[in-house]
């Protein structure tokens, strides 16, 4: 991914810029460190209910104007919001690169926020936490996630709930916009076949009025209470049962216990030679899907599994996850198995760097959470841990006494 | 996209070699001229039949073997079977791209396609097959490709049938190898971080002891009968009705035709503001999705609409689609209409070749088909075309008496 460009401009927004001149098109990534557990307790899901309406016009692009200015080009945009942060995109033929970032700079300095259009969102998005339910991952992960980081800014869930949402007014908006919208919390990421000068220039000038704020720095949740075990069972109409099991983690991001858990959760779930898929897909044909994952955010993080069998092969399941856990704990990891994890992560990293979208995305995140450098020095992190301090990093972070189970399955009786 | 390498190897197959050294990956798409469409009658469904059993192993790499070594690099393959073609493509760490080629030319020239492997794959594809039934849209096309292809040899399902699949042995799968898996049919396009000289050296030395053969040229359809007008309707335990509605086209790969086509099913049915989207979804509300599809295949195509709406909107539905049809056909198109499809058209085109798997698939299929210069040029016969051209040919091409339109509806009843 190297070279990249990074910069500080005079507002105090960073830009990072990556040129790549394969094909004729440009993506800007604007980020904002501001999410879900950055909300305050009576303004729950209102980071990306803003989202919703960040791109829905301003004085002089009335609603639905940028949406067809950039598809007018054949481009796209969109955003997503998480716990830590919320980021919008447009995509398009790189000689219009400066209206991406008209475009992007006019909704953030001057979006509208009209009250039509605040009822009109509030309504779709209440139904987008309804359609959460007729999914039996979505009905999973939604308690999983909320017992897992119970206790915690996040437990809320980033779409809030129909109580949350309502109390949301234009005001509120504004209030949420001025506190964490300023440019010390901006990160703009472009990538594609830019000329890094111009853009850099007229981004400076778009940006120019804005006045300097302090980067937001939440405080961290090292004396968060530990997560005690507990599990939780939905009935549901499905044919299979839906599995998670998984364990709250530190803070980690950037400190080589995150590669650690990344390894460790490829070696047990990714591709057909896994230690889980083997066991539990290919050999014994006992689960239809299974999958191991580390998540890290910014303050908290989760390792876990998730699985889909039939009911009646759960005892057995559970005692092959038990057992490779175990395994994975307790038994040296062979040489060849940490190298082929270690090359899945720097494939899977590289494969993630093919598109400019991807590209600016990974600059943008990972600007917003000083970890640029961390970044490009990523294969020499991979590849200077070692099995043992992998094993090590899975038994300090992942008590075994403090895993939360959940599990949708068929309705009893339909 | 310009400039990639072309050479006919010393046995007579075709390579295609793209340099971009912006990731350190590769992909190596191997491209077959035969599909659906150039079966027997007594062997349908054998192309993706045979496309299940590729990576089943060899004599020096036994099943499971190809899919580890692929995995271990982090890397992934996978293949897709049509109605004019076959392609199997690997994608790795571009230092291993010489692995890539030695698979895809083992599983081509030594695949064993053992019985129980045959027999295995066989249990899978008739699942695939139920599996089309549960969804809505699966079953709608199922139906509506029958129909709109009746009586070409497009008409057969590319997934085969039970009874089809039930009459394919191993002799079988022989003799359909040595009649299409010939160098003249074959097509394989290198992409990513490459040395061109290294692999086309290797890929000739591995494909050295092939015998040349001449590529298959299936008799055109010019004399197929013309398409009468038919209606079909499926009830289903759904909540939305799914429309399809279309027309067969002629063959008219690479020609203005084919743009033309192209262009209008852009202007009815790309983005927010294309005429159908703005009409039936953004003003009146009235369908959850709307998309205007020209589909060109080597002998025949498809110009057509797919809706999805609520059964009481059905009749203003369809009035509007035949307004907007009637409109298309008769009302001069504004340039500044025909100018937006047209950049629609050139980006998308752009956005498919950002990543090294889509540039070796682009590749590939229009080496196979002879229209290389034509995607070369692609920009500049875009801009060529005008609104009155593209609207003659749709007039020419699409007959109003020769719509095929299908119906999936919920059950009156549950």
């Amino acid at each position: 991914m190297l070279p990249f460009h990074r910069e500080t401009l005079p507002c105090g927004a960073t830009l990072l810029l990556k040129e790549n001149h394969s094909v004729p098109l440009a993506a800007v990534d604007l980020w904002v460190a501001a999410g879900a557990a950055l909300e305050r307790e009576d303004e729950g899901g209102i980071s990306h209910f803003l989202e919703h309406l960040f791109f829905k016009g301003t004085p002089t692009r009335p609603v639905g104007v940028m949406d067809r200015q950039v598809k007018a080009l054949g481009g796209y945009n969109n955003a997503a919001t998480s716990y830590d942060f919320t980021h919008y995109y447009v995509v398009l033929p790189s000689e219009h690169v400066n209206l991406a970032l008209e475009i992007l700079t006019d909704a953030l300095l001057n979006m509208s926020l009209p009250t039509e259009e605040i009822e009109r969102e509030r309504h779709v998005i209440l139904e987008e936490i309804a359609r959460k339910d007729d999914s039996p991952l979505g009905k999973l992960y939604d308690e999983f996630l909320k017992l897992a980081f119970a206790g915690t800014p996040y437990e809320r869930p980033i779409l809030g709930t129909p109580e949350s949402l309502a109390g949301i007014d234009r005001d509120r908006f504004v209030d949420y916009r001025n506190r964490f919208y300023g440019p010390g919390n901006l990160h703009v990421a472009v990538a594609g076949d830019i000329h890094p000068k111009s853009v850099s220039d007229r981004l400076a000038e778009l940006l120019g009025d804005l006045s300097p704020s302090e980067p937001s720095r939440p405080e961290s949740l090292d004396g968060a209470e530990e997560l005690k075990r507990a599990e939780f069972e939905i009935a549901k109409d499905v044919q299979q049962t839906y599995l998670c099991l998984g364990v709250r983690t530190p803070a980690v991001l950037g400190t080589p216990e995150e590669i650690g858990l990344d390894l460790i959760a490829a070696l047990l779930g990714e591709g057909r030679s896994s230690r889980l898929v083997y066991r539990l897909m290919e050999r014994e044909g006992l689960c239809s899907s299974v999958s191991a994952f580390a998540w890290t955010l910014d303050r908290i993080g989760l390792f876990g599994v998730e699985a889909c069998y039939q009911g009646e092969d759960e005892h057995e399941v559970l005692s092959i996850l038990e057992e490779e856990f175990q395994r994975v704990r307790t038994e040296a990891i062979p040489d060849e198995e940490i190298e082929k994890a270690k090359t899945q992560l720097l494939t899977g990293h590289a494969l993630g760097l093919e598109k400019n979208s991807s590209m600016a995305g990974v600059l943008g995140r990972n600007s917003m959470t000083d970890r640029l450098e961390e970044v490009v020095a990523y294969e020499e992190r991979v590849r200077s841990l070692s099995g043992e301090e992998a094993q090590e990093i899975v038994n300090r972070l992942c008590p075994p006494d403090g895993f939360v189970t959940g599990y949708v399955r068929p309705e009893k009786t339909r």
